[in-house]
């Protein structure tokens, strides 16, 4: 949330970060740990999670309001304290979860996608991830490859893709991530199909690979099987001015415009059928509808979503 | 703590028990998880964990006092809530964990053993752990055999009885739990030794074989190499009247009385020159020592230290 805080500053908020002590950011820095507990084995995770936790709530009556991006456990806190707390859920990791969300359900709620909302949470609005556009380059020629960039795995359709590549006879080139628990999958349903002409894996990438990948490509796959809180990679590829073809699941279609930006399928056989009408789409559209979700859009939302909680807290204690 | 609540409960205190909802209480029950999150794989750990704090938190205004036996976790919600909070500390996992006891070190301490206590914490008191001595029987004519009682590990020294077993030609009954993290231990350094005559093995046992074991043995050898924050084994051998020999480690000078209840001793070289001394110990006195650590005890002493808190607590707002 890196793009909030910082946007927050610049529209003069006063704005304090409770993060590790290594982050940079132009807020008010409040930092129990140094860096984070996976670099350092001095530490250790729980307490750097409840003591971090505490820190916040312990200073909460500086603030008008405590916006917590750390899944549930802030929730447990926040009726300890009168600074209302709003939590944006960047996905649920699991049902057994939901227990918490339940019992402060009439906390302030921000989802990320109108698609990712669990029921009866008090959600003040939805307010979708940003990016900053103008670090993206608009390309309106292309080259004629298909790319898939993101984590390798089963649910977020790599081996669709190459399905796709394949019987379009087109070039595929895949950029991502292999974690540990999805090596499996790679070994089984992708490494085999990789013959660095026709289907490329380029491992991980920079910054800057990455976005030359999404420049050049004359298509993004984007064919999960899972509700997928919010696609970010496919704003960025919409960025580059690259259509998307991707399943209708979870965020995609707030993301995508059918037909406009890209194409919403249902299957395989209905991506491959939809690679060559990727000729009729005008590449500024997708450059346009990224700008939809570009971080001041973003930090807008949000303003926008503080001033409704302030208002509501106003009304309750008028009553 | 079942033996606390339980005896508050009887004099008559209003006690109400934090804990799953399966337990077997007088005190009034309070849970959020029906029962452990181990034996129910629908409930998720940190769920469990945060709800169960969080519950008792937002009910402390309820209470004169909270009562913590749930290591550093609720300390981080101590100063949400002006009801003030009691750890007892039973022992600390990790050094990792010091930095949250010493940030909230002005809270209320228990220490379970003079020997187990942190610099710069306020400590109220120490309050040995009890045991229901009357539920031992004492046994004025034992058997010859040489018990080792607990966890099989390095630190609690199983190969180091086995060593004083076969020095002095005694037979040694070793009954516990092999965990497995030590494994490996037992596979090395106890599995070989067992022949079912001299060294024996029961697995883990139940109380009432536990009891006989303690009743009969001539002597209990608690050989541990680490220090450990109360050696409950001690108190359960004398109150059948059988003497201990254990290592200078730990609790063990608290519980043990050197040549009137056992022998305190440097090395396995010393345990075993203590062997033949231990006819000239009288099971009586190990029976009187062990009534030191009744749970009556422990209630006196953990009301005394709630009183305590209450006075300082009443001077601090009186100030």
């Amino acid at each position: 949330m890196h793009h909030l805080t910082e946007g927050l500053v610049e529209r003069g908020y006063d704005v304090t970060l409770f993060a590790t002590g290594d982050s940079i950011t132009n807020a008010k820095l409040e930092s129990v740990c140094p860096h984070g507990f996976y670099e350092d084995e001095s530490l250790d995770a729980g307490v750097c999670q409840w003591l971090h936790i505490s820190n916040a709530f312990e200073k909460a009556r500086e603030f008008d309001i405590l916006h917590s991006h750390y899944d549930f456990y802030p929730l447990t806190f926040s009726r300890l304290t009168s600074t209302p707390l709003l939590t944006t859920i960047h996905g649920f990791s699991s049902e057994k979860i939901l227990p918490v969300y339940r019992k402060y359900r009439d906390n302030y709620y921000v989802s990320i996608s109108n698609s990712d909302r669990a029921e009866g949470l008090n959600y003040v609005a939805t307010v979708y991830n940003g990016i900053a556009v103008d670090s993206f380059d608009f390309n309106d020629a292309p080259d004629d490859y298909l790319l898939f960039f993101g984590r390798i795995s089963y649910d977020k359709g790599t081996h669709r893709a190459i399905e796709v590549a394949k019987e379009t006879d087109m070039t595929l080139k895949i950029a991502g991530l292999v974690a540990d628990e999805h090596r499996a999958y790679f070994e089984k349903y992708v490494k085999p199909e990789i013959d660095g002409e026709q289907i490329q894996y380029l491992g991980m990438v920079n910054e800057e690979t990455r976005n030359e990948l999404f420049k050049q490509a004359y298509c993004s796959l984007h064919l999960i099987s899972f509700a997928e809180p919010f696609g970010l990679t496919l704003v960025e590829s919409l960025a580059c001015g690259t259509p998307v073809i991707a399943s209708n699941k979870g965020s995609v279609p707030e993301i995508l415009i059918d037909g406009e930006t890209g194409f919403i399928v249902q299957s395989s056989r209905d991506a491959i059928n939809n690679v060559p009408r990727v000729h009729g789409i005008r590449r500024q559209n997708c450059r346009r509808r990224a700008e939809f979700f570009n971080v001041d859009r973003m930090v807008d939302g949000y303003v926008k979503v503080y001033e409704t909680i302030l208002e509501r807290e106003a009304e309750q204690s008028a009553m």
